[in-house]
């Protein structure tokens, strides 16, 4: 048995939780947490816990707000006490003075959500009760404070080092697979027999992240395609009668499909990592792949030229045209802060990769045509220059492109400045 | 392949690594340990990481000195921050304003240590790393402090709810095994087929807690001895040439040694974890089993009689003499905060054990003699009783005993006053 | 890695299957089988292997009839071999004699198609290559002596101590649930949904053998419901609503549906020993199970009953009628042999169990209905008479049943007797 | 849980193993066996199988042959029928003729045997009572014959696609490793350290063949060293304090010891698989590979020149003469059906493989010294020239050399003929 089968099979935790579960309890949930706060006696601390947690999860919305409220005003810091052990430690900095000021400056709800997560398969509980609290306490202060609590630990769980890649395949489990098709965000999977088509044939793969704590929950994933030569059309690589390519004969690797699985893993970052991972995995097993490129949507492109005010004059040069202003809108169009106003451009263009081919009817869908003109955009990694180009952008906002993409730039430039309407 | 095996067989891991110790780089290790807190580059930030993992490993004693006083105060907190970002805080509280508070008050070595460990076998380097740091700045305040940093981060990356249970077995991998060898702590195993005899036999088992980012690293161990009644001799318990049990006439489990595997790890406490969780697994397995014991050394008795002044008379009845003075000792000889002053029974009574009988001629080793005389003694764990135990001892120091070793304490007290030499 | 995973993912098995597919061969297929039959080199049979199973799977039926026949004639005994070895050997048996006799006596097409099978994935394809053999060689006298020699290979090669159980959860890999759904032989499985009702409830099992060359391919699996009590109704224990029941408050296991998976190991029985089996695991596993019970159909009773020119009459006590015609039918109706006329009464008797309990109304389906007037039974399986049951049914063809079934029974016989119609 | 561990760990297995145990039988084995031909149910029959195994190794020496010569005696074929079945299927071949033929040419006893191996873990058992056959039964024609209906189902059970390759490193479990310890017999493994010496560095590789019904125990195993050259000394190549190669830096793969382990397997050839998968592994996995050689022991060498009254004269140009009579030997010294004297080259050019290197001085253990003057050979391994070399000296006794060792051969030859003592 693997490590893992042991941590999920254990019969400790059935029994555990199956009992816990029968008992009542009088006490509310706030004086539940109090309780775990104080309790010094692990194994207590595991029946509050997990009775904390199985009672979170009947609550109504209300009552999981003022549950995070009671987490955000009871169990947040006391300032004065932080300014005190802060003198004491300046005054005399010892082990005793730093562990008082450590332990006054980290507010209760931390050391809370910690004792929560030793319970097995708290992790999970854990996620889900921050996906709870982001949905509930968007506009709220305090809660977006307690919010940076549950970040903050969620970053130092599930970070890179702890996390583990595994290829998704038609021999994987179906309760995993039936993820994957719940949690594909951006081109949907209709039935199990269009997942099969996504998995099984050999110009196909899937791999995602997991953590160990959450072995049947994917975290994130990404859908690759295995071509000869880079595709400038999604559903030309999906259609379902295509014939498959033997993989020796595959020199392009296409990520056309990039999900988030976990609402409340929001912001803790762990995709730019899945890419080159999967990059430097996949070059490994087949000597015969030389590009990386994704097939990506541009979902701000039809909404900047409505703010942009600008307009596509329909005609026979439509893809043109369409080409050159998503080349445009991919390389100049900013955000307050300068970055791209893209949020696909940012992730692939924070991660190192650089804007390598625009197309035009590339997605042909509702939803495509809707939000790009069915344009689609190819970033391409090039794991020599990933490094460089995320430094070049990470410190000085430079979108690095290809010749190609640059002079259909620069055609919308001038047709927008000599006054045509583009 | 399992999530684990992927985790290790990781090929990108490998060639990182690899490529990474052949680069040379003119920064001094502070210097990288510095750029690694200002990197914004994921990427760039993983070859700091590896570089500073890397170089730490190869430095003398007096080297690691120096970069943990580094960390100690080049990357400790600033009072000045603390004070202003609080004073914002507590004026506006806002995710912004807290934001900067939680920065302020967390010392940026944390989250250097966080950094770190996003490479692939960072944890097990960081363990280490600790390691040295204990045995370095055992008297040096800054370092103390510095270790309650390491402390806090480990306590919330080796949570139980993260720990995984695995028996050991003479199935194991050899080279776990010889880890086991290797870290055996009580009674130390003399060599492979020593260690075969404490594993394959049919009334031998071992379980050990692992951490899913150190797959090949015992953390903390137990063996178990599966008996007819209590035993009270260790050398008959081991005896070369006895005759194994059937596993279904057993009705006693007995945890005959524990060992801790990780000097990194001292005092993250998941020791109490592991014999609940064993004691609930064996019973699960074998109904027979109705008695969970141990058979655990008295490591301070001879020491403690020597302090007050104690002294065995020798003579025909030194047997039961012993077992009163242990008896004596293991209930009333307290520390200055009132808890026991041997480490053993403050380790079994925290977690809920009961001190159920004392022998004489138990440990008829050199180490036996020379600590408690021969003595040894049965803590008994009663999953029934074991939440309340604990809750006693935790809260009132209480030490919970059968009447057999009351009697024998007893009688020792009344010798004690009776003035004769006990 | 595992053993299994080992043999499949093995890269020298991919590689010569590629490159022996690329390669041309003049010679005919029965040709290159004599050629299989003479080669002295492993690896020249390995490539001739190869080749012979890659295009038998490409011809037409009436081209692998050809080969079938070339098999069943070319590669037969000779009698005046047979006798000469024999005399030989009677006159002076020894090693040498008796080799020869040996040699002259198994035809060589056994010895061919143990050499097809030292292909890796072979036996997969020799399971298929009797399917065509069953399905094209009905008739044939000569092809059915041939199908003896594959079935006493496969006999040899699928024996029980070679077969592995395995539980199929909806944690199974998908390209094996897909097969389960195609291979549902008794009630039909509609879609991926149906499926996971049938796996995933808690109340709900399912258990397949497999063998370790064909580790993909079960070869045949039961579906098992924990319910309380025994069930009399299938479409009662399948309703899309229902509500799964906790596992520990079953008392009865139910197997419901009993399919084979290849029609090339017809014969090759290992149904019973999978049962046994079962039951044998399940009562280890929940020790609240007191019962174990089939739902099984009556395939037989609407043809026997017409064809022993008996009617049901209609009218307000059909079930009870009905119950009774089954019970006389499942104790009463026998073949040539004296063994029951029904199929699966002859399956489960034969494995030791009884008629238990006899329902009207159980199958309320057109393909129930249709065959049994609705009617179902439950085989009982008491593993404390299981052999003497079975032993009495083998020796003696001896049907054993519950005091309910018999009544039921004797009622059909009085009616019968009495002249009604029944 | 992998399809091996179910089969292992399977309850019932163990439950049964146990209950029969406790049972007592006044039959005799003998009967036992009659019993178990005739027996109908497969439930009775696992009884039977099981009281049968388990007595006898309980046996003596004497009582297991006087068991063997009741299998060959009275389970042997009867002559009259096989002749009257035979005229039978003649006169009219169907499928019924034709199966009482097949049931009268094969003796009771391979029935017996394919019976035992329903239970699980019979093959073990069933190998190591061919092992006491062979040791047995040596000298009796009756039982050398009876051999031969053991190598007849062994060699179907144990065919090359039923195998497994697996890698055997100093992470496989300590119970598959002690019997590599104990089955090593070309250079003797001394310890455990020594052991981990041919397991752990970069530079060594082991490999072995298993059953997946006997998971626990290697069938031949053979021990790799990645070197930088073709190597010219064991003791170079096994000293223990070389320097590990980086596994990059090899050019070579070096097959310095093959071990077959189990006595009861003997003449079950997969020997020669073993070596080109293990080539065709390696050859995947390290592209840097270029030559497959071994370093064997010669071990015909002195006997033959003792055989052939030659004698080595002592003087300064010992090794020159070594290799030179070495040379000759390998390439001309045969047996009386033409095949080489030297069982090791029989093996490897029988294989495919050539006599590439001869080396004096190689082997300078005792027994390097007395069973070849020191002298050691490398047989080339080129998987392109392989089948053909194997081709040939299968049907011709062609023995396929370099030319370097054809002209030691010939100066031997030459000092031969000259008169020369060589």
């Amino acid at each position: 048995m693997t490590l893992l089968a042991d941590l999920l099979s254990s019969v400790f935790e059935r029994r555990f939780k199956t009992s816990s579960l029968l008992k009542r309890d009088g006490r509310s949930l706030d004086e539940l947490a109090n309780d775990l706060i104080s309790a010094s006696g692990e194994m207590s601390g595991l029946s509050l816990g997990q009775e904390i947690l199985t009672r979170f999860q009947q609550l109504e919305d209300e009552e999981k707000l003022a549950f995070f409220h009671h987490l955000a005003t009871s169990m947040n810091i006391d300032p004065e006490t932080v300014r005190n052990t802060l003198d004491a430690y300046e005054q005399e900095p010892s082990q005793k003075t730093y562990r008082a000021f450590m332990h006054a400056s980290e507010p209760d709800r931390q050391e809370l959500i910690r004792r929560l997560n030793r319970l097995p398969g708290a992790t999970e509980d854990l996620v889900r009760m921050r996906a709870d609290l982001l949905r509930l306490g968007r506009k709220d202060p305090e809660l977006k404070a307690l919010d940076l609590d549950f970040q903050h630990l969620f970053q130092s769980w599930f970070n890179r080092g702890f996390l583990v890649l595994r290829p998704i395949s038609w021999e994987s489990p179906a309760h995993i697979l039936e993820k994957i098709i719940a949690y594909e965000a951006v081109h949907a999977i209709d039935s199990w027999d269009d997942l099969r088509r996504r998995l099984e044939p050999a110009d196909r793969r899937c791999f995602a992240f997991f953590h160990p704590s959450m072995p049947d929950e994917p975290l994130i994933f990404v859908e690759v395609a295995l071509t000869k030569g880079v595709p400038s059309s999604i559903q030309a690589l999906l259609r379902e009668d295509r014939e498959a390519l033997a993989e020796e004969e595959a020199d392009t690797a296409v990520f056309y499909s990039i999900s988030n699985c976990q609402a409340g893993l929001a912001s803790i970052s762990f995709g730019n990592s899945l890419i080159k991972q999967v990059v430097s995995d996949l070059s490994m097993e087949l000597g015969t792949l030389k590009t990386f490129v994704t097939l990506s949507p541009i979902p701000g492109l039809t909404r900047w030229l409505a703010e942009a005010g600008l307009e596509v004059r329909s005609g026979t040069d439509d893809s043109d045209q369409i080409r050159s202003l998503a080349a445009y809108y991919l390389l100049n169009a900013k955000r307050f802060n300068g970055l791209p106003f893209d949020p696909v451009a940012r992730f692939h263009l924070g991660n190192g990769a650089i804007v390598h081919a625009v197309h035009a009817e590339a997605d042909t869908s509702e939803k495509g045509k809707s939000q790009s003109l069915g344009a689609m955009v190819n970033y391409l990694y090039d794991l020599k220059s990933v490094s460089q180009n995320h430094e070049a952008f990470a410190t000085k906002a430079e979108v690095i492109s290809s010749g190609d993409v640059k002079s259909l730039a620069s055609n919308a430039a001038k047709a927008k400045n000599s006054g045509k309407a583009v």
